[in-house]
């Protein structure tokens, strides 16, 4: 199931899609390019794999508007089958909080259920030791996801980094550039630093770097997004690149497609 | 008041609009971003302007369907009025065809009451004479725009470029990248050889390099944006780069979002 995703690689993704060669040659990336399911929040199911359709994107992690936690078996099969007829990949989870054994348990027999490859969890530092034996019996990953300044669990990806470094090795990262860039690091350097843990990477622009920052369209704020994609091109960075646009929920598709559009052309252009 | 248009050297253009200060270092470029209001053909003056502003553009040319050619002095007044009054520079009219002197009578008394800089139009060929009199007589320019194969008048940027270039210097081309590459050429390289004569550019991506090609998403396509985009900036050019989006003609906003976005996502990275 994990080929289904349309690879960056195969650009342009439209000609993919028709079965037309393009002539413009591009170079081959790694990674792909997803969406967060959070940007689409206020959206029925339906409407949401119909959206990301047309934003020409096949990988979409899901936050749990979309496919409740305590689903029926026959929900998850049922969604996920919606998801595989509209030629997405429903290949994570997230985010996911985990106050309790009981939530770890429900989150990986979700993920089990659903197929995904991943948590983007933010679990409560002293179940980790917990989360590491689901990771190992399941052989699903965790990517623990930053939330920025306020956060008292996980406020940088090196707060969670240190905690999980000497842990299995499916133990790791979802670097959420808006919030690293929010708690006034460079989003950057830290896919460099953590960069051998990180699964997972939610991508956005912030119009701030302190805790007043919010989500604007990729490219009109003040992340330095062509050196973050240039850094996750050099380092062959192989997990998903998740647009999460918070911004406009009533209306995102115009923020979301710009966003995309800025992102391919930075990868076009590098 | 063409001080009006944002330039894109003050990019990211979001700073500009609120004030804020971007950490991002951007290279200056002597041209600006707008739209050609064909692609929003099918929606009200009101509706066009605010879908431009979200847009974060502020240079617009009109085709008629948002200023009829024989709107009364009051009617254009007061839509030059409200292009303004939403920070929208009404830069130019377009595409306006020319059959009789009359219609260049009228289409120069238009552009001048709606004080627009240039009229990208189709006069028939025998007509340039007459044309080359009013653009010395209102110093308004004209760009002849290219409509590709089946377009007996000015099929390719060249086929008008023969006909004005010992003309008025004020005598120009209006390049459409998707109509030249339907034609079979490369857009970069006309730009190249024409450049003197070029100013203004309709921007947009199709799907294949024959008369069947159609308007795609900007970079879902077939031309080579980064390299248009290298040569323009190359070369200083330093009219307007409007991106004309013929598809979707009743839901456009994503599809110009996407391309909007792709065109400032590569000149964010050269």
């Amino acid at each position: 199931m994990s080929g289904m995703g349309i690879a960056f690689a195969t650009l342009p993704s439209f000609a993919y899609s028709t079965g037309l060669k393009a002539n413009v040659k591009k170079p081959a990336f790694t990674f792909q390019l997803g969406i967060a399911s959070y940007s689409l929040r206020k959206f029925s199911l339906e409407d949401t794999l119909k959206m990301t359709k047309r934003l020409n994107i096949s990988r979409m992690s899901f936050k749990d508007y979309h496919l409740k936690l305590d689903s029926s078996d026959e929900l998850i099969a049922e969604t996920v089958k919606k998801c595989n007829d509209t030629g997405i990949r429903l290949y994570g989870g997230g985010v996911i909080y985990m106050r309790s054994n009981e939530d770890v348990d429900r989150a990986f027999e979700y993920a089990k259920k659903a197929g995904m490859e991943i948590i983007i969890g933010v679990p409560k530092q002293d179940l980790l030791p917990y989360v590491e034996q689901k990771v190992k019996l399941y052989n699903i990953k965790l990517a623990i996801h930053n939330h920025g300044p306020k956060d008292t669990n996980y406020p940088s990806a090196e707060s969670a980094y240190v905690k999980i470094k000497d842990m299995d090795p499916r133990m790791g990262l979802c670097i959420d550039v808006g919030h690293t860039k929010r708690i006034g690091r460079e989003p950057e350097k830290d896919l460099k630093d953590f960069f051998e843990r990180v699964f997972d990477i939610h991508i956005k622009d912030v119009d701030q770097a302190n805790e007043k920052g919010t989500t604007v369209e990729v490219g009109r704020g003040i992340i330095n997004i062509p050196a973050f994609l240039k850094e996750a091109v050099r380092l062959k960075y192989s997990g998903t690149m998740a647009l999460e646009f918070e911004k406009d929920s009533d209306d995102p598709l115009p923020g979301m497609a710009e966003s995309l559009g800025y992102i391919r052309g930075v990868m076009a252009a590098l």
